[in-house]
């Protein structure tokens, strides 16, 4: 059976388990706590030399790293990854954007207010600037999502997993979302799709299968 | 034709550039000046709502953003994407390090001391957290690639080109490879394959095909 290692309040793992979810596919939940370094220890940098969750270990022991190959792994060929090249692509331009215009403002202030890191008087200082590149992220989904359901084509599909991870829980890090209607009907429908599972869903022990995400 | 909206020194326009050339797949060049905010206008915001380079204009007018995204669009049916889907996970999962773990610090030092953004007093205060992380990135990368010839398989892709842009110019931001023998063996691999160009490679306008990345 796969194992992921994940943290429970990660958005980046929660990626991959509403990709899990959906699929129906079953596995087991390792919780590693990112706030005492679980993910640095010798061990877990055997399974990721770059020690960070999640991280999904296959049943022959190999580990895949980085929410978004995970999930692109777990869904290559199935509905939520598109046929055509050019849908693909998009799908991981929103993925890239995700990685690099999104999630390092809008889960890092939300890691600093409300998962445990703390605001540091160094961190602090770098709020303004944060908030300011999170919002951008946001006008650039806002902007995008007017007149459409999902992120790329007409489908939900990865793409939609991985912003919706982070941005249902933007308010938790500081951002308003009221000026965003858009997103927030984008956000619904998201919500809504049959199999949706909330992030801080954890696989019943000793169940699997479809089952496990009713 | 394919028209690339990038900037010479960018190593995210360079994965894009070094596709194409070792596809030969022709294309126009349209050099975008970011530091006079050139992706930042009206007009390129149309192109691309996240205003950056590396922006492909296909030849319906659609355009894809995110290096690494553009790549695979380029690449996925080529001897650059490998057929097998923990192979093609695994690539992506080197991508996503590069966009996350690497290109934040490594690319971003170089910007700043190399390409003209500067060193004010207020980036200068984060040089030292750059550097550790861009280290760290580094020491990830000679880890993996002890006893490798490239990061995916045995075969040259695109995690190798994602790396390559920006780690072989990564001493133009203050960081020192002599201590990674394991990188720079790979580096001088990838440099040298058939069809490789420098990251200043423009092509010669008027020759398209193969040809033009001689």
């Amino acid at each position: 059976m796969l194992v992921l290692h994940d943290f429970l309040d990660s958005g980046n793992g929660y990626k991959v388990r509403l990709t899990l979810a959906h699929l129906g596919i079953p596995y087991r939940l390792v919780e590693q706590d990112i706030l005492t370094g679980a993910t640095r220890t010798a061990g877990f940098l055997k399974k990721n030399p770059n020690g960070r969750i999640p991280t999904l270990e296959l049943e022959d022991g190999t580990c895949l790293a980085e929410s978004n190959a995970i999930t692109y792994y777990l869904a290559r060929d199935t509905r939520l990854w598109p046929q055509d090249k050019l849908e693909q692509a998009q799908t991981l331009q929103w993925m890239f954007f995700e990685q690099y215009s999104h999630e390092p403002y809008i889960a890092v202030l939300r890691a600093w207010k409300h998962v445990g890191f703390g605001v540091t008087p160094e961190r602090l200082a770098r709020v303004p600037e944060l908030e300011k590149r999170g919002y951008a992220a946001l006008d650039v989904m806002e902007s995008h999502l007017k007149g459409r359901r999902c992120f790329v084509g007409e489908r939900f599909g990865l793409a939609d997993i991985a912003l919706y991870a982070y941005t249902h829980v933007a308010e938790e890090g500081g951002f308003e979302l009221a000026r965003y209607p858009a997103i927030r009907g984008w956000l619904a429908g998201v919500a809504a799709q049959p199999g949706h599972v909330p992030i801080t869903f954890r696989p019943p022990v000793g169940k699997t299968g479809p089952a496990a995400a009713e």
